[in-house]
């Protein structure tokens, strides 16, 4: 191989400048050994004017523990797993652990790929993560897996995902608290499981008060604009819209101002997911459910870490969501 | 450690397995040494029986290359690191390279932090990226950097960065070739450095059809939104607005909507950065310019793979942009 530029200082650089020998300045660097405080400071000395780093591999091969976690996803829109990427990154990295990115692009092939290099390269755990909350095959590796968002359908496995039904309930126990008694629902694809356990969570939650069968669509403004059409054309009274998504709810705040109708003086709407570029350039701001993603990455972290040191925790654990009030219920 | 659930299997088992000494079972699965077939194919079909996988960190070390490449960035949002990163991430898994990501949350020691832990676990080399186009100071560290989105100060470091100049310039050649004559331009901040090279870009290549001064204000919605009141207060005749973002031609085009003025037949608007969730749910959908990130992400690891392999190129790379025409200045 070529020449990389500046080549790292090594141990036995260390030792000539501090005028000892290569096991004597490992032992001062590792705190081992029987030495004069004397010596060892001078070796640290000479360690920190050449910018020495130890290097870290041969500890990772001595203990049997790369220090490194695969992170696999099939979500390239990155839309939900950055956050909990980011999460699981920032308890990892606090412990030392680097962690992989492995991005699959939903290619079952690339899958099998990534995770033979992630096994021969010993890595001492992975995170599996993808953008639907349908549970999904589980992995066939010999070292410890925790699922994240995307539940494994073995629930011998560990996976950690959002309490949707807690969220969607929180939603419409708000417009309740609010006094509105005419709610509608207006969600995702009946085909996602997401927009389905929101719909039922909003129909137990909602109970009277709830006006029509939820109204499943596509996740996007456009279908929350056409639903409010299809809504007030039929005539129906109502006084709040609890939607499936922010994308869906800023269609209908949209749709509803271009109506004429006061959001939330007629109608209260809600979201769903606070996603910032959504809830927030809304008009008005929305009141939406957050996924608390970022947290969750970091729960799955910890989990993955208690399995690698051998206590695994089996099976699926919901976290909670968190309700954040704005404009679209509450008013200025 | 304690127990971590079924372990590796080992070359012992590969080797026991096939009734041969472990270094014939080494031999032949590393396609070594003088064997015959037939022994290498026994030796073969028991490592696919038990699910061996060799340890790749053997090679790392004895190559002295760890085959992983560190990611550092600044832009815990993800909007611009994350094409990025995944478009890197694509070119190095190719060649078997790992990447470690790091997020410094803009935070100093967490970047020293990850620098020491980088060099440590010997990475080949490190990516550094941003959120913003201003140059950042160069880091120090004895190993092949490449600079992506932010580019370095030092000159003599490798950094690919976007042709904002010749995006800028793209769309409003674009809006000239339509017959537009009264073109104003919307941008972000004076502060930051792609407000101000799109918007001197613009007014060079709009010449005489540029009306108005550059407006500065916000990346949002919102000011889009006031800019067209304060543009048409003025009493200024425009035929076009060029945006310096995707989130500002939207907030531009519900403005004249609610104005009543028709995009494009009145006024023809163009965006910047081709995000999807603003330049497709826009009404009309945004023409608008790519910033071609994840082309991006890949040329930077290319450009690091041969610093790797010791042909660093020295200096500042630009990559194109690519103007992606919609309704919004084409019509319906």
């Amino acid at each position: 191989m070529a020449s990389r530029g500046p080549s790292l200082p090594r141990i036995t650089d260390v030792a000539a400048l501090a005028g000892v020998s290569t096991s004597t300045a490992s032992k001062a660097l590792n705190d081992t050994g029987q030495l004069r405080e004397e010596t060892r400071e001078r070796v640290r000395r000479a360690a920190e004017q050449l910018g020495f780093t130890p290097d870290s591999r041969g500890r990772a091969l001595s203990s049997g523990r790369s220090y490194t976690v695969g992170l696999i996803t099939t979500d390239s829109s990155g839309r939900f797993s950055i956050p909990i990427m980011l999460g699981a990154e920032d308890a990892l990295s606090a412990g030392e652990m680097a962690l992989v990115l492995c991005d699959t692009r939903d290619d079952p092939l690339r899958e099998q790929h990534y995770l033979r290099s992630l096994v021969s390269r010993r890595v001492d755990g992975i995170i599996v993560t993808g953008r639907r909350t349908e549970p999904r095959e589980p992995i066939d590796v010999p070292i410890p897996v925790v699922y994240a968002f995307s539940p494994s359908t073995d629930p011998a496995d560990t996976s950690v995902i959002v309490d949707d039904h807690g969220g969607a309930s929180s939603a419409v126990q708000h417009l309740l608290s609010l006094g509105r008694r005419r709610i509608a629902h207006i969600t995702g694809p009946a085909s996602h499981r997401s927009a389905l356990s929101r719909a039922a969570a909003t129909v137990e939650s909602a109970g009277d008060a709830l006006v029509g069968e939820p109204m499943h669509g596509e996740w996007s403004e456009r279908w929350g604009r056409h639903a409010v059409d299809v809504l007030l054309r039929s005539g129906t009274e109502v006084d709040a819209i609890s939607c499936g998504s922010d994308q869906i709810a800023r269609g209908v705040c949209d749709r509803l101002r271009e109506l004429g109708r006061s959001v939330p003086d007629d109608l209260a709407v809600t979201g769903y997911d606070n996603w910032s570029v959504m809830a927030l350039a809304s008009r008005p701001p929305l009141t939406t459910v957050d996924l608390e993603l970022e947290e969750l990455g970091r729960h799955t972290a910890q989990l993955l870490l208690e399995a690698i040191a051998g206590s695994p925790h089996r099976g699926l654990v919901e976290l909670p969501t968190r309700l954040v009030t704005r404009e679209s219920t509450l008013g200025t």
